[in-house]
This record gives structure tokens, C-alpha cells and sequence, in this order.
């Protein structure tokens, strides 16, 4: 596969000569007891799956999950949704590419890009408490920060997507500090920055994505919290001090409602406002996503990120 | 009352006789028989609550909400409440001062300023059908849109609030646009002026607001729904093109789910957006309000307005 | 198929040659890559399902969906589900039967029946307001009125539904005026002729029913308030007449519920009324429906329509 | 009082010296400490509630409550709501008037009304097995049957309200039998008037009712149907037969939802019938109620037994 | 299969000649035509499922489910989860094992074991009342108590189920009898011995159980307050005495809300505590059923019983 | 007041002179416009509310809530409610008692014993990680766990139920794991020793209890995990060891539901259980709360702690 063409280029029939990233495969027997290898491969155009009809007892074995693949297999179409035909998948060699980061869908944005609209943002956190918490777990987590998606699937669930949604959730705050007076932008900016950083211990990290054991016992809320609560002891900050107090309940409360996770609502205006922003900036994600698979005049297909709506495309810009 | 001197300005024990506008009054009797006047006026700076303790069978009879009244009263505080207890209340004679639109609270921008900046957001409306439908309406409606209240209390109750809404809304979509590509600003923009317009049946004025008839039986979803439709037939612009459709379907889903009176959920991009910078903006004029009664370092009083949460207004900013 | 014969008198392994009425076909691809059509036909007795083993590329394109097919095929029973297996099935030639509306089911009335009826009730309807109202719509939406289905599925999903189902009502409505003082029986009447009638574009029509873009973005509760504006309109009445406010309500509120999709609850006696028979009959349908299904002394499969309940047939009657 | 006028004939200011049913009596305390009675009497045209101001140690108790008694007092208007002040109330003293019935409102048909028309419609049970339980239940609970309320308060809270009550519900029951084909009227008829039949159980009486410990802890749904099992064993019926299972669960299921308190779900197609007309008619009730004290042109005070709504009463019929 | 080898011995392509219970057999048709049996077979150690691929026509009548029966099977591996592919399966003839209850799953208890203990719990409950419906209606359904499941699925759904579920509340109750003052411990033994009692008509017994029509219909917890009254009857007990009452309102109300099937909710303590423990109860066994299916550090399937959620097994004790 | 005569045992009419704890001042103003104190006090034996109708100015401002009182009152009853009418209430002087604690009433162990009995059961939990972590807690927030309430108001909202009421299910702990096989005994009490520690830190202290702007803010489920983290980083436990993230867990899940302000549901199998001895401690609690106010044979008021439920006290024991 040359680097320009990708996956989603190829036409129903063409064949597929290439590598790709291995993100799934098991093997599952036929009706009539013969095995056979079900796969999904993606690069940064898209992720597909497809079957290889024969396949040999050690064949899944010998692959893994996450790595680069070398493969031959055919487009076709089933049910109007594409898929592939394997006929051979096999473990790439000495001087084939095999970093998996090179087919890894990503975000609009490069690390680099979001590291310094970011670091210029940490200016304009004037109180000092929080910038040096900031600071100090941005630092902490630093590569995690611009490398993790912000989900497992849904929204933002891309290399880098944690940092790119915190970062749009940090410029809509402050389109909102511009247009409402009285509101406090340090505050509003930290937390953005801050809110979903929990994800860092949430999830396994940006290939083959999976939850942690912390991830789901604890869930990235308190995973947070408890890291704020331990920057605050190294960093000799009072904890119950309004600002350390403030700083925390902002970030809990970052769900809006207990049933959707928050341990408390949102009691102060700043956490209302991180809680509306990070759900429209949600929202808007998944709307892309789902656009982005619908026709033109037609609706999509029930999307459980937007709460099974069937959402409409309308034909003329 | 001279012109400075409001009635926020007296302390308590301090006697007030000035001109203020009525907004409520009725004969009560005490558990010993005893007829009294239960009164709230207001002006620019505050509604307050009073008795008047003796009173005849005809004294209420003579004034009338929503006018100008000229009081003599003294200033008290009842369970940490400001409260009047009246001497005198009688309707104004020739010479004293009787337009009650200068004793009203008024929103942050006057008339002029919102109908400017209106009017220039209209030619960011690139689509015909939207903008000649919103131009349409707009005049139609004119004078109440930038008079009347958004609401009867809560958010933006006061006279100018359903401009200053709506208007509030189409800044912060144009912050939107510009962060995210591939949003229609124009279906953002002409949503936004409109979504609230029905208000303007659904509400009697801006003096005394109560429900209309068709604001209860109806609702100001329909109402501008309906408008539209009338709107489009006179203009000759076809129903069920995909504008008309789109236009009418982002309105009627703006309050985002159907148990909040939607006869529709946003299945539209935009209509998501619009519904969340709807809740965005209101939720920030609800704190607000809520913050204005609360003292630093303190949790306010329940609110209805914000789901009955006590919401805390930090000491420091 | 002789004129005698239907579907639902073929025994299992019975062969069955003849005409039906084609609903659905897609060309799908076993596990071993074979392509085989997935074939639902239906004549006025059922609907049933099965399988073509081979075919060629073209074979389904040839074929229309929502037109009158000639096959061949086996009665077969699958999970206790009666099946078809095909042979052949091919568009139907010169001289062969070619009218789908001779396949379709039917509600218990003819649409000639139902007319009679409805003129009859239009009698009945004594306030002029509501009566021009309605004869203008029901002449406008004539044909429609009489032939479209109720539903896409569920309660009254066949040809001529939604007629019938407003029929049901309107009689409904008569024993509970003849029962009640104090219903507007006009009022109810009225109501029940035009509540569902925004089903005439919600809906694409009887046959291969779908739901519209207008369907499926407005609904048609919005539909037909709009259509009873643009009535009003043309006919010259006051939209905001009492008259013309309440019958608007009643329509609006028929879902009972704002989570139903109705935009605002029934605050009018003869809405609340109106609400109840339209779920008294819709049961009652769905009711039929389930029990057509299910052997006497049995619990049947869990109906959606009947919020997934698995309802019992007694044994005796 | 004489015969002719009632309670609700009396203007503000004039004086009423007359015999009132005792519907409730306390002796309270001023704020400055004095005693005075806060009592609620009633005859057949309304309720109508006051205070007597000076007060004696043994005043209230030598009053009944449910008992006739003696007043002399003035009609006044207190918040827009009728209300009396009391000069004196007594004991009635031989030959003045002492049957409490005489002074209870009372619904539209008389007990030997409603007795006739049982008795007809019992005939129309043709299923013996149904028929000999109706009758054996109506037989042992007969006099509660015509002369208890059908509740506390809210709709048919009048004395034979509850075989009122449950005559309407088999009037519509005839209806809807006659209109649609295969619903068993035997069933429908026979579980209409034993629906209710444990409030005879479940209430005090039809005098200052109130709710039994029964009632509390068992509530009117099992109390009714533990009578039709007793029933069953009586008369040597099958538990177990399906008649018996089928009339058990249509009664039990008869509020329609668990929350409601009904221990199943109707699973029958007469249960949901029978559920459906319950509400109806209870709704109709619930509706009159409201409208009774609501000014034509408004909206009436928010409703507990409509679910806090505030009906409109249109202007015209 | 020998009686120390049982289904859960066997090795994943081991072979297994032996006899075990048949759960369920259905002669199912693959994509091409053929008919295959599709069977589930158990024995005490595990339920396991699996094909036969060729069939003839009579093979699946010749079989009776909640039967013993002699198979010929390989262990397989389906997508993590354990099946066979069976070459034979046949009834027992003479001499072959034939008791189902030699393969049935069955709880820690042996019914001579519980029937014992609860004997010495009958002397605990002092109150003659109480003590003497238990006796009559443990003595009354004696062989089903301790045989049958306490469900269909989920908690203790072994034979002898219900009676281990009622002891081991019965064991919890004395446990909060000593723990706190002022429980009646004679009302709550009698409680929990009878509240599952109505599962012995709900269910229709230890082997393949489904749930009866009156079970359907009526629900156990009606069930067991309609023997309860019997029962009261035959030992001519008061049925409205406080005992009485008090009792069938514990037992109506031991699923605690009604939206569960309660049609009260507990408004007596030991009804509250009753409830408390029942869920406790069948919590615990909710969990070990999913301990027992999960491996330790990892989650297991999401339970059903455990309200979807997917427990974690810890690694250490 | 005498030290045997506690507030209970005066009659009505009868003259207290004494001291008692002052539990909330507050100078209201009558209609009449005359100024009086609203004071609710209380002992050991009950808290009673009441009036002093003339005051001065500074009456209440020399009077300080949470101190010692003398007062001069008389016991009266309004509306079947104990009050006090006061004469004289002031500050206590030199020599006269001035300890609030013995005017508190305490639950029904004293802080000695308590810790006795929990030192006792520190030595059951054998996983050394959960027994320093537990050690270390409760050392440092030692005083405040046998002195706080375990509530504002409820349950437990006694000086000590903070103490008492862990203590009372780690009993109930212990009884499980005698009874249930697997159940990890170390986890169990570890947890509910923990689990409702926060508490020293959301409330204010044992006197005047209220919420502190942490306890509003953050809540005492995330305070307590606070404190765990910073205590295994103070002891050097590894924060991610399983040891660590299941007791989180256990002590997050407590509520059981997001909805009750539990981060995450419970998912292990000891989490479950805490949340069901927490609940079923807290209900018997709230039960015999209600029942201390309630006539044996009637039903109580409507309480809060128990979901609004009137709850009914048998006459028999």
C-alpha cells in the first residue's frame, strides 16, 4: 500500500496489497465446524473488518493485536457497508514499517500544535494555586496529556484526543470569559485543562484501547481528584484553602448530574459552564462522526453517543 | 423620590415618599377580621413587598397594576427579607410622573443598541429563505421583540430580556462557527433570533407579565412554529423544501427533549447547538441572578430556576 | 394463486404458485460468499418472509418493490415461524394481475363505508368554526384520509387505518357524549376527525409505508396544527378566536404526554378525552393484533406496542 | 336554614342561622395566645370552612364530628375563597333536625337507581362462574355498595359514589362491547363492578371517611380480590380454573401499571379495557370537579387529582 | 460417564460418552436447507449447549426435555465459551440411569437438613397467630417448599432453592432480632418462612421450570396472601384482626417498592427489614453465581440479575 | 429543672424553670408589627420549640445557639405538638451548669465502649494494607468519630452516631461473614469502619450540626477517599496494588447508586454488601425514630428519612 493510498480509497472488487494496524481478531468456527479468522484492520482513513474463510490452528496466534500486519484481501460490500476478504495476513518483517502510530487515525491537531496553544494558556490562569497545580499535573502526564484519546469509542476516541477535546473546551471558555462578564476565566481555564486528565489512569492508553481496573472502579472523576489531592501535598498547598476546595468540586462536578456520574452538581457558575461546554463539545464530535457516515438528505444510523437519535443530514450547505 | 435615590438605596428605619410602579395589590383580612393592603412595587433597582395595615373597602379599587403609584412608607427587614410597611399609596395626579417603563428593571443593552447589532448579524444570514423569513418576522414583531421579557420570571425576566436572549444566543453561535468548521451559520444565526419569538403571543407584555391564553394552551414552541409557516405562505417560499423544513424542525427541538415541551429531539447538527447555547445562556443570566442574592463565602437560597440547587458564590475571585 | 387460495391456507411443504405483492427484497451474501435474495412478499391474509438460494446479479434489480410479483415457491417453518423458500419470482407480464391494492390487507371498513360515515358525523359538528375547519382539511386530504395506514407498524398499519382509527374514535367519542353532560360534543368530534390526519405527510403512503423527512423532523401533531393555521388562514377565521386556540389544543395535546410528543399536556376536558379514546383504541388494535397471534391458554410473543407485554388468550371465551 | 336555601345560596355579609353537617373541628391558638375553633361544615350544595373566635375550654368537644349541628354565623370572602365566621355552634336538641344524610352531597342518581340498573346489567353476565361471584359479593357488601364514596377525596367523593363509579365504567363497558367485536362483555361487565368493591373495606364510610388500617396496609386491590377467593371457596369454584384466574387478574391489574399499585400489568385484552374506562371515567369526574370552581375565560387552580395541572374552561359551549 | 466425571471435567476436544438431563432440544434449518438439533443437556456440575448436525425427521420427537438421556459427544470452545458437538443422543433404556434429580443442580442444603432447622425455627415464633398459618401452610405445601427453585433463572434457581432462600433469611432475621431491640422476631421468622411460599403455584416445579398462568397472571406474592386468608379461614382466624393485617401486609410488601410488584410498600418495620434481607439474600447469590463464571483480577459477562452491571473478581483474598 | 426532671416528663400547663441547651434563636415581627423571639431548645430527653411575645432589641443578639440557657417557661400544646411559651430566657451566669454536652442527647453507647469494641475488631482485619490504612484513620480523626452524629437530622443524628453507627454494621458485617462462606471479612470491616468517615469533615461537629463548604461542596464519599489516598502515600502503599483500588471502591460505592451520589455502582461483591447493611442500619433507625413518635395502633406523620411513608405502629409487640 503506498502511502498515499489509504484504506477508504479502494473500490469494491480492488484488490488490497499493503499494511495496515491489527486491531482485532479471532478465530470462530463456520456452521459446518470449519474455523476461520474474523479481523478488523484500520489505518488513519478508517478501520474495516472482513473474514479469511480457511486458516490454520496457530495462524491468530502468531498476530497481535496492535502491531502493524502485512495483508492481501479484496473490498467488497455487505449489507451497504464495506468489508474485506482476507486471503493472507502475516506479521510484518525486518524493513517492513512497523510503527503503529503511522496508521493510527488522529485528531486536527499534531502533539506539537496543542502543546504550545496550551502552554500559552496556562498564562492567562492568573490565580496562582491553580496554575501550579495545573502545571504541576500537566507536567506529571505530560506525553499521556497529547497522546490518549478521550474514550474508548464516541467522541474524540483518537490518538491525541484528550488533549484536542480539552483544548477546544479551553477556547470555547474562553469565547464565554469574552462575551459574560463575571465570570472567572482562571478558573474556568484550569479546570478545562484539568477536567478529563483522569482518563490518563482511566483507559490503557492510545492503541487498543481498553478500561483499567482503577478506570472502572474508580472511574476518571475521582482518579482526578485524588491526583489534585496529591499535587496539593507536594506543592504545600492548603486542601481545604477556597481555592483547593473550589478547584475540586469544579472538576467533579464536570458530569452536571449525579446519575451521569458526578459525585456532586454543579454548585458554583464556573462548573455549570465547564459541565455545558464539555457536553456541547461532546456533542459535536459525535455529530461529525455520524455525519460523516450518513448520505446527504438521508438520516444516519442510530447513534448510541447521541442517545440512539437517528440523526439528518440536509442536502444543500 | 429624586431621580438618584432608588429603592435599594434605603436602609432600614428610613422613610421613603416617592414614586415607584405597582405591581401587585390585594384586600386581605387578618385572623381578626381586620382588612388590610398586601402591596409590591418596584423600580429600576428592586421589587419589594409590604402591608399596609389599615385601609377602606375602596382604596385598592382606585390603583392599577402596572402603573405608577406615588408611597409613603418606612423600609423594614422581616426574616432577613427587606420589607415596606406603607402609610400611604395613592395613583398619581397631573404632573407627577407617570411612564411606568422608567421605574421598570431593564436589560444591559437598550432597544437602539440591540436592534444595531441585529441588524447586522442579519446579513451574516446568507441563505435567502432563512434570512427573508427572519426579516419577515423581525419586522412583524418588531417593537415587542426588543421589549418584551424572555420569560414571566426566572432568566431574562426583565423588559428587553427575549432580545437580549436571543441576541446573547447568536454571539455566542458566531464564537461556534468560528472554532468549528462545517457548522451553517446561517441556520445557526436565524434559529437564534427566532427560537424565543413565540414569546411574544405566549406572554402578555412586558408590564405585569402573565400567560396568554395561547401561551398556556399552546405554547411559544408552536406559536412561532405556526408564525413561520404563515410567514413562508406569504412569501411564497414552498413548506416542504428542505429549508423550510430544516428552519422549522431546528426551532421546534431547541428545548432539546421532548419532556421539555419539544414536540421533536435535535436530530439536526445545528439544532443541537442551538438547544445547548439556549440552556448555556440562560443558565449563566440564572446564576447570575442567584449570585446578586448570595454574600461571598455563602450558598444562596434554593432556585427554581436552576433545579432547585443552593448554589455557593466563592469568596476570592 | 387462485382468487380463493391466500398465503395463509398453504400447510408446510405445500407448493405455492401465484401472485403476491413484493415488500422487500435485498441481495445479502452467505458465509461462504454465495450471493441469495432475502425476499418478503405479502397478499391480504399475511406476510411471509424466505430465502432464494441463487441468483444472478440483475435478478433483484428487476424486481420492484411495492409492485405485484408472480413466484414459485415451498411453505417452510422456521423456529416455529411459517417461511418461504423460492424458486422463482419474477415481475408479472401483460394480462397478469397488476394492481398491489388487490394485495393489500384491508381495515374491516371499505373507504366507500367509511365516507358515508364521516359525511354523516360532519353534521354533527355544530360549531360552524370547527366544522368549516374540518371539511376544508378532509377535502383537502380526501383521498389520502381513506387509504393511508394509521401507522408504519403497530396499531392500524394497514391500508385505510387511519381513516378507520379516526372513525373508531369519533364513534367512541359519541357514547361518551350520550353518557357525559358537559362534553363538547362538537369539540370532540371535530378532533377526532383531524388529530392524526399530519399522518397524510408524516407518512409516504399505504404501500412500502416510510416515514417522510417532514415525518420524521416535524411529526405529525406539528403537521396538521400547521395545515389547521394555514386553513384558518385561507378560510378567513381569527387564529386566536377562542375557537380556533382551543381546537388547536386539543389536537396538540392528543399524546397525553409531553414525553410522548406532544408539546404541551391536555388542559381542556375534551382533550383529555380525546387523548384516552385514542389510546383506548390504539390498544384495543394492538390488542387484536397480538391475540391474531397467539394460541388460546398461551402467552404470546412480548408486543412493542403494547410496551412489551406478553399478553394472554383465554381459552374459552 | 330552610329547606330551600343551601349553603352555597348565601351572598358575602348576610347571615346564616340554620342546621350543617359537622365536617371538622380543632381547637387552635392565636399568635397572641388566645384559643379559637377552626371547623368545616357542609350540606348537600358545598363545604365551607371558618373560625369562631372566642372559644371555650370544652367547646369542640361537645361537638361530633359526622353529626348535625346547630350555626349561626355570617358568609365572608377571605383570597378570593368563600368562608364563614361562626357566632355559635351547638348540639341539635330533640326535634330539631339529627340525620346526617340529609345533608350530604350526593351524586347524580339515587341508591335505588343504581340498584335497578345492577341488577339488570347482571343479567348480561352470561359466564355462571362470573355471574355467581358478582352476585355473591354485591349481596354480602349491598348497602356499602350504593352509599360509600369512591374516595377520600378527588373524583366521585360522594356518598354512592362508588356504585355510581362503578356504573358509568359498565355503561362505557357496554359501549365499547357493542362497537368492537370480540371483547368478552361477561368479563368486562362482571370485573366493572367488583373493581372497586374493596374500598368498602378499604374506607371508613361514607361519613367523615377515611382510610381504615386495612386499607393503609392492604389496600382496596388485594382487599377485594381476598373477597373473591373467600367468594370462590364459598361457592365450591376452582381457584384455579381460568375463569377465576382471569376475573382475579383483570381486577388486580385494574390501575394498569405497577406504580399505581396494581401487582400485574394487564395481560389481558378486558384488563386494559377495563383500566382504560376506569381512568376515563374517574378523569371526566376529576375534570367536572375542577371546572365546577373555575370562571369561564380561565384556568382553574392546579388540580392534585389532574396531576397539578390548571385546566382552561372555554368561554362558549 | 462415570459418577465422578462431570460435565465440568472434560477437556476441550475430549471426548464424552455418558448420561446427563436433557434441558432443551429444537430441530433448527442451517442458511442451506439442512435441518440440524440444536440441544442443551445438564447435569450438577454444568449447563452446556451445542449441535448435532445431521438429524432425521423424528429424532428431537423421540426426546423428552427434563428427561435423563445417553449422548456421545466431543468438548469444544465457542467465542470463550464451552460447547459440544454431539454425534448421538438417545433416551435411556432399561437399566441406564433414569432420575432427573440425580442430575439437577442443587443447593448447599440437603431438604432433610433444612426441614430440620426450620422445625426448631417454628418454636422462635411465640406469636399463636403468626405460628399457627405457618405451620398450616408449610404442613400444606411441605414437599414443595423444600424442592422446588426460589426462581426460574438468576438467584437460587436450583431445586431446593426456596426453601435455602427462606432459611437463610430466616437465619439473617435472627441475626438483626439479636443485634437490635425491639424487633419483632416472631413477625419476622413467620415472614420469611412464607413470603417466596406463593413460587410453589407461581412456578411449575424443580425440573425445566416455567413460570404457571396463575403465576403469570397473578404473581406469587398475590398467590401466598390468597392462601394466607385461606388458611385464616380453615383455623377460623379473624381475618381483620391486627395479627392478620399486620402479617399479610409484611409479606404483600416484601419486594419493597411497587414499581417491583409490591402493591404497598412497607410501612411496618419488620416489613421494611424483611425486604432488606430478601435482597441482601439474593444480592449474595446474584454474586457468587457471577464470581463463580469470572476470573480473578479480571470482570465478568454483565450480569442480568445484578442490574447489568459487570462485577470484578479480586485476585486476592 | 432538677436533673432527674428532663423536658419530656413536663405536663401541659405545668412552669419550667431550668436550663437547657439553645438549639436557634430568631426575633420575627407579628402581623401586627410587634417584634417576639421564635426558640426551639432542647435536653437529653427531647427538643421543643416556642415563643416569647415581648422582646427587646437585643434580647436575642446576647443569646449564642450551642450554648447553655437558663430559662422561665410554660408547656403547652398546639395542634397535637408540644410547645413552650417562654417567659425569660438568658445566658447562664458564674456557678449555674455551662456544659452543652450534658444537654445532648447521646446514643445509646458511650464513647468508650465504642472504642473498645472497635478495637477489638481492628484485629479481624488481617490484610495488613486495609488494617494500617484503617488504624491510620481512625487515629487521626479519632475524637471526632466518637463525638460527631452520623447526620444533620435523620438518622443517627446523635452526638456519637457517627461512631455508633459504623460500629452497628460492622456487627451486621460480622454476621455475614459467619453466615455466608466467601465473603471477605478484612475488606467488609475495613470498609464499614471508613465508610462514612468523611463525615468528620462535611459536618461542622456535634453541636449545632450543619454542612461545611467542603461537606457542600465535595461530599463525604470523595472526602473520605481523599483522606485514603493521602493516607497510603503517607504509609507507603502502592495507590494502584489491588489492595488499595478495591477499598476505594468498596468505600465509593457505598450509596450503591450514582443517583444517591455514588461515583461509581457497586461491583464487588463486599461493596454490595456494605451499601445493604448501610441502608438496612439507617432504615432501622429511621424507623425507630418515626416509631418513638407514632401511637401503637395508629399511623405516624409522613417522614422524610423513610421516602415520605406514614409508618404504621402495631398495638401488640
Amino acid at each position: 500500500m503506498s502511502d498515499s493510498k489509504q484504506l477508504r480509497d479502494y473500490q469494491v472488487d480492488e484488490n488490497i496489497n499493503g499494511f495496515v494496524l491489527l486491531k482485532q481478531i479471532d478465530t470462530r468456527v463456520t456452521n459446518s465446524g470449519k474455523p476461520y479468522l474474523a479481523i478488523t484492520v484500520a489505518d488513519r482513513s478508517m478501520e474495516i473488518s472482513g473474514m479469511k474463510w480457511d486458516t490454520t490452528e496457530n495462524e491468530a496466534a502468531a498476530l497481535k493485536v496492535g502491531e502493524v500486519v502485512a495483508i492481501s484481501a479484496v473490498r467488497q460490500e455487505y449489507r451497504d457497508k464495506p468489508q474485506l476478504k482476507f486471503f493472507e495476513i502475516r506479521p510484518t518483517t525486518l524493513g517492513e514499517p512497523n510503527n503503529p502510530a503511522d496508521y493510527m487515525a488522529s485528531g486536527p491537531m499534531k502533539a506539537k500544535e496543542m502543546e504550545e496553544e496550551v502552554n500559552a494558556l496556562l498564562f492567562q490562569i492568573v490565580n496562582p494555586t491553580w496554575q501550579r497545580v495545573v502545571r504541576f499535573l500537566l507536567n506529571q502526564y505530560h506525553e499521556q496529556f497529547f497522546t490518549y484519546p478521550a474514550a474508548k469509542s464516541n467522541h474524540h476516541a483518537f490518538a491525541g484526543g484528550l488533549g484536542f477535546h480539552s483544548l477546544s473546551i479551553a477556547r470555547l471558555a474562553q469565547s464565554v470569559v469574552k462575551q459574560y462578564p463575571n465570570v472567572d476565566g482562571s478558573l474556568l481555564l484550569a479546570s478545562a485543562l484539568l477536567h478529563d486528565l483522569g482518563k490518563v489512569i482511566e483507559l490503557s492508553g492510545p492503541i487498543a484501547t481498553t478500561y483499567t481496573i482503577p478506570g472502572n472502579l474508580i472511574g476518571h472523576i475521582v482518579l482526578i481528584d485524588e491526583q489534585i489531592v496529591l499535587a496539593a501535598q507536594e506543592l504545600n498547598l492548603d486542601l481545604f484553602s477556597e481555592d483547593m476546595v473550589v478547584l475540586r468540586h469544579v472538576i467533579l462536578a464536570h458530569h452536571g448530574q449525579l446519575e451521569y456520574g458526578s459525585p456532586v452538581r454543579p454548585l458554583i457558575k464556573e462548573a455549570n459552564i465547564l459541565h455545558q461546554l464539555d457536553e456541547l463539545d461532546a456533542n459535536i464530535q459525535s455529530f461529525d462522526n455520524a455525519l460523516a457516515e450518513t448520505n446527504p438528505g438521508e438520516f444516519g444510523a442510530k447513534s448510541w453517543a447521541l442517545d440512539n437519535r437517528s440523526i439528518y443530514k440536509p442536502t444543500e450547505k
